[in-house]
């Protein structure tokens, strides 16, 4: 059983090694580091892969727009559990700001149910899509922000790829209406890191 | 710069086969490894302190029981975001069950607007109060389960040390109504891999 621990952990070392290298190496090229490795999988085409790992990545806050509060039809339905990449969500608390290569990932699940013995609300049911954004200056040169947007959809079963999204149909209304492109002020917990590495920083 | 970054990741893998190894050591002491360290840390009283770092642990869900769907007065106001210590959530993933020494803690944010871009719905606002529930065999061999409740309170400024709760305010809900003491049924990322590990030992 030691053995078994001890081979992953070994593992699990070398890979930190391998990761720290490669980290070491692109630092270098940038002021703002980009993303080690691929965190999403781009296709040839300029779509995405789904990405993977992400329910592990670091929760930013979980907004709820049921459709039973938008007239049957949410654009967003109804639960969103918003999502950061760990090392972009470290540079924000470093520096207050993303940096290239972010990705923040929105999984939506449905409502379950609306009584539970907490009380009235809403509560969160199944997965039922997923969307992405990724801040990437090279690649989205032209997107405002440096922003893209992709949806897999909003049923299941998702799409395997995601196409960017067309500028008015994500990027105006972020552009226009949240700080900085994203809605921070609806994210606790990006929101708090925010503001304390913004009042380091006076 | 690539020698040092080698260094340390040398020094942090190296402290991690260590760490790895005196798991394994104590892994063979019982069925469930109990958490390495202490998560969360104990008073001579038996009251805890505060959680650190937890909102870089697993998101599990955010059930939101709003005061104006509870006649003002919701018993956990308003948005619950749920998180579980990483390990013990590797563990629910391998054995579809909660070792010994599982944290699991609540997180109560405010409701901070009902209406943004994305529609009508909640979202949140800052945070307001902070639970905590330990899984110890040793420590609370008593509790149904071994799980024991505690609150930092549900308006800050939180208290900085927190009790255990009486058996019937918290515990007795939870042995009632939850599975496994835990409602795994609102938190989506929790009971995903609950059902697949139990699929998996088919």
């Amino acid at each position: 059983m030691n053995r078994r621990w001890l081979m992953w952990a070994a593992l699990i070392g070398g890979a930190f090694i391998a990761s720290a290298w490669t980290a070491g190496e692109s630092e270098s090229l940038a002021r703002q580091p980009a993303a080690k490795g691929s965190l999403v999988e781009f296709n040839e085409d300029g779509s995405i892969k789904q990405p993977a790992g992400f329910r592990k990545w670091v929760f930013l806050g979980a907004p709820v727009t049921p459709n039973d509060m938008n007239e049957g039809e949410a654009s967003f339905p109804e639960f969103h559990n918003t999502y950061m990449d760990p090392e972009s969500f470290a540079y924000v608390e470093q520096h207050g700001e993303y940096r290239d290569g972010t990705v923040i990932v929105k999984e939506l699940t449905s409502v379950g149910s609306k009584v539970q013995p907490s009380g009235n609300g809403y509560f969160q049911g199944g997965f039922t899509g997923l969307e992405v954004s990724i801040k990437d200056g090279k690649r989205f040169a032209e997107e405002p922000g440096n922003w893209a947007y992709f949806s897999f959809g909003h049923k299941y079963p998702l799409k395997t790829g995601a196409s960017r999204n067309k500028v008015a149909s994500c990027n105006s209304c972020h552009d226009q209406n949240a700080t900085n492109f994203v809605f921070s002020d609806v994210y606790p917990v990006l929101k708090d890191v925010l503001t304390k590495a913004r009042t380091e920083q006076r």
